[in-house]
């Protein structure tokens, strides 16, 4: 497990405490490894993820991962050398994030319920892929270029997950969300894409949506969402944006899955190091305790997965405005998950 | 005057008939150009907007524009042909799109008042440039890039009109929208680029937010924004969520500004054709009266623009749930404009 930096420490503790609490009795038990990775290992060594962590990574089952990131590095080091790299060296095209209101989460747009989605966000191409330039950097004749790649063969990978998924859903239907009014190459791969790919899953209903009407209805009409499968970055921007409906940052669970099991899988809480509330024990680990559910639920330990989340939904539903900290939830989560 | 499809036609109308009122009895008066530009004459001509057109409408103070865009014709091809080429080619680098929330409009996430910011959208770069590409399209090996293309020129001057607009208002605060983390590129030059101008605005209080957290921000506090400055694409998704929690796509205004004059600028409701509803008088034309306003304002005409800014003000205080057809709208606001 990644720890990482600021409150991820604090959050991946806890979701540790869970995770055996789920599995205890189940003859399944967990020896994690601490892999020490982020600012501090950076700022003593300069090093992000050598080829050497990366080997010892791949050993492994899945990754729980707190949060990277501090002001100290500058901007990109971090997130390029080592997230975004695990990402890519891991193959984690699914980038699977939940945005689901449970009963006693506060919501200014819907009522518990009336929010269940998920996001799938391509993880291994778009804008992210770090295919980007300057020349004359610091001039006024600067000019800076960044480079979306995609493939039909990442692009129908990653829409064929987001179909089963949606298939697998009562609801089964599927939105599309890009912008290929504007970039019409990119757009009109994942249209078709989309299209093709539909008919492998007729009885999944489809529709398509531009990344800024899908900030509008995320806003005015959120329960219409089932399955929505986006880009890397339009992915990034509709799932803060819908932590920000179902009750925060500090609810919301990720999963960068790679679906072929060639590698293992990473989970991790949407929210990042928050540095200015790190080692105070503030910090709320419910996203990283459903991070741990996810990940339960990606090894085929459902029941136990199912158990972690029900956990998370009594808690929050009985939380009121109680204040806690980070060890007091984790341990009442895994008290509830014990039974 | 371009009204082109849907309901653009019908709220240019009611726009127009504002400004006529606005106008009268100051000496100054408008003799509107109808331009036959969308998607009929898309498909009478194949044409989208041709050198003819680009230099009559050239030779005009200002350009009021409907909504551009109808099913029939395949996507982009009015975006990029007739909408983005009027952008570029009038070097519409300020794209203005204020968030305010008016007295009597009821937002889920702010009461009147708290809510009044404006986004300055760069509108001659990022990923809008056109410059992707696709090969092997329609086959397993298709790849297709879009390029975003930053420049220090572009992002400078465009950086400099923000800084200006956040002088000019109290609270004299800029907020620069990015994701540097990822868009390393990109990111830095827009970074670096508001460092540098802050020096010659010194009085300005910045900050950044990656996009992502953005739409978090305009969720939970949109408050705490006064001006906004970011991309063209970025800006694209940001002002149809700051619609969404202003009142709607109904009520948001938008200005493509040449800041140099040396080309017409052009004002536009951020709303599209809405196929589903035109010809019905059903559109509310206030976002294109908003739109007026900022026209008369980018004239010169100051107390004409506060004349009619106040006049929507009015009418979305009293208008509560009456219903009202698009002409009975255009024909309340030329009064009140009138006095
Ligand atoms: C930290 C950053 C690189 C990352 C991303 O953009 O993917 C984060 O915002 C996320 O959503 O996991
Ligand atoms: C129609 C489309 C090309 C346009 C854009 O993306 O700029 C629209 O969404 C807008 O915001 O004016």
């Amino acid at each position: 497990m990644v720890a990482g930096d600021g409150i991820g420490i604090e959050v991946v503790e806890q979701g540790l405490a869970v995770l055996d609490a789920a599995l205890a009795g189940t003859g399944t038990t967990v020896s994690p490894t601490p892999f020490d990775l982020g600012a501090q290992r950076w700022h003593r060594t300069g090093e992000t993820l050598t080829d050497e962590d990366l080997a010892s990574i791949r050993t492994h089952d899945a990754i729980l991962l707190g949060a990277i990131g501090d002001p100290s590095v500058p901007s990109g080091v971090l997130e390029r050398g080592l997230l975004l790299k695990l990402r890519f060296a891991l193959d984690h095209y699914v980038n699977l994030r939940p945005g689901k209101l449970y009963q006693g989460v506060k919501s200014p747009l819907a009522e518990p319920g009336e929010i269940d989605f998920v996001v799938v966000r391509e993880g291994t191409e778009g804008p992210y892929v770090g295919n980007g330039g300057a020349i004359r950097v610091g001039t006024p004749h600067e000019v800076a270029n960044e480079v979306s790649v995609n493939t039909a063969f990442g692009v129908e990978r990653v829409v064929r997950d987001a179909f089963a998924r949606a298939q697998a859903r009562p609801r089964k239907h599927l939105t599309l969300v890009h912008k290929h009014n504007v970039l019409v190459h990119a757009g009109h791969l994942w249209r078709r894409t989309v299209e093709a790919v539909n008919a492998d899953f007729p009885d999944v209903t489809t529709d398509y949506l531009h990344v800024d009407a899908a900030t509008i209805f995320l806003t005015t009409n959120p329960s219409r969402f089932d399955v929505i499968v986006t880009d890397n970055l339009f992915g990034d921007i509709l799932t803060d944006q819908a932590a920000a409906i179902t009750g925060g940052i500090g609810l919301a669970a990720s999963a960068n899955i790679n679906p072929d099991r060639t590698a293992p899988s990473m989970f991790e809480p949407v929210h990042g190091s928050a540095p200015d509330i790190a080692g105070q024990g503030k910090a709320d680990p419910t996203a990283t305790v459903l991070s741990v559910a996810m990940l339960l639920d990606h090894l085929g330990l459902t029941d136990e997965s199912r158990r972690v989340e029900a956990a998370v939904a009594a808690d929050l539903a009985e939380r009121g405005t109680r204040v806690r900290s980070t060890a007091e939830v984790g341990a009442e989560l895994a008290d509830r998950v014990r039974g």
